[in-house]
């Protein structure tokens, strides 16, 4: 069924990554990370991690450790995950790009001094999430964000469209 | 009609502003700014320039000064323009919320360290245009950015509710 969904940031705490991410889930008596699936960020890693056959990221800014350790997990469990990314902001401090690719992730940049603004990904090419949302976590507990998430074929189609694009304009010869 | 629309910057070419905004249209020989239609930019004011009865935008980063005039233009010929923004860059070089206040707009900010980091509007209350596009130059030729507009319900209210929501919290009392 076709679908729309909005979601708006900030949430109200940082999410759990054992209780989202690891098969056992969190054992931690007194945990003070949110155990909230009803949460934006819950709701946006949940798609992220339903992925079955690929990702393709398009972000500006990876930080947030938590959606990082998602694609990669995904990776590891045999998805295709393409990576397209800011040629300045992938060197900066905190980014996680270079863990990508020391994973064996295949990442591009822009090369340019302009920015690689996107933020967007693509999950089995059948749902696209875009928004303002960066995946930083100034973006999940800070800043006002919005992400939507759908796969609604008048929106999915230009963005796969783009991303072909773009994945093929940044490749290194 | 229930529409999507996705643009895809950068441009090639600045838009010409005497031809987008002007009702005698733009009459230099050799004009050197862009008079296509068809580039995002153009679709992206179109959109903003049919604005009937109302503009709410929510904008972190508005230095585009074609863009901005639209906007002045509307609220002149009686449009109920709300702008919500982010308290740091309002006051950065460049930025034209100062040309909003001083012409009657009323401006809202998060008044937070955090970023007021949406970029959408909504348009007479029925459409939305939302993504990674700031309003500035480097996005319209520059970077790699998107926009969605839709009147899609699905998207269309949830964004028209968060509005609603901020107007109201960044109010000062
Ligand atoms: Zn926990
Ligand atoms: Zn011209």
């Amino acid at each position: 069924a076709v679908f729309h969904k909005v979601l708006f940031f900030p949430d109200q705490k940082i999410p759990c990554q054992r209780y989202l991410l690891s098969p056992q889930g969190c054992a931690r008596k007194n945990c003070s990370y949110s155990h909230d699936w009803s949460s934006s960020f819950a709701q946006l890693m949940k798609h992220v991690i339903t992925a079955k056959r690929s990702i393709y990221l398009c972000m500006f800014s990876v930080t947030c450790n938590e959606l990082a350790m998602a694609v990669l997990q995904k990776f590891r469990q045999g998805a295709v995950v393409r990576v397209i990314t800011d040629t300045e902001y992938m060197n900066l401090n905190g980014s996680r790009i270079a863990d990508f690719m020391n994973q064996g992730i295949e990442v591009r940049h822009d090369r340019s001094s302009y920015l690689m603004h996107h933020k967007f990904l693509i999950i089995d090419e059948k749902v696209v999430v875009t928004g303002s949302f960066n995946w930083t976590h100034a973006a999940v507990i800070g800043n006002n964000e919005n992400v939507l998430v759908t796969n609604h074929p008048d929106v999915l189609d230009p963005y796969l469209a783009e991303y072909k694009k773009l994945w093929k304009m940044f490749k290194v010869n």
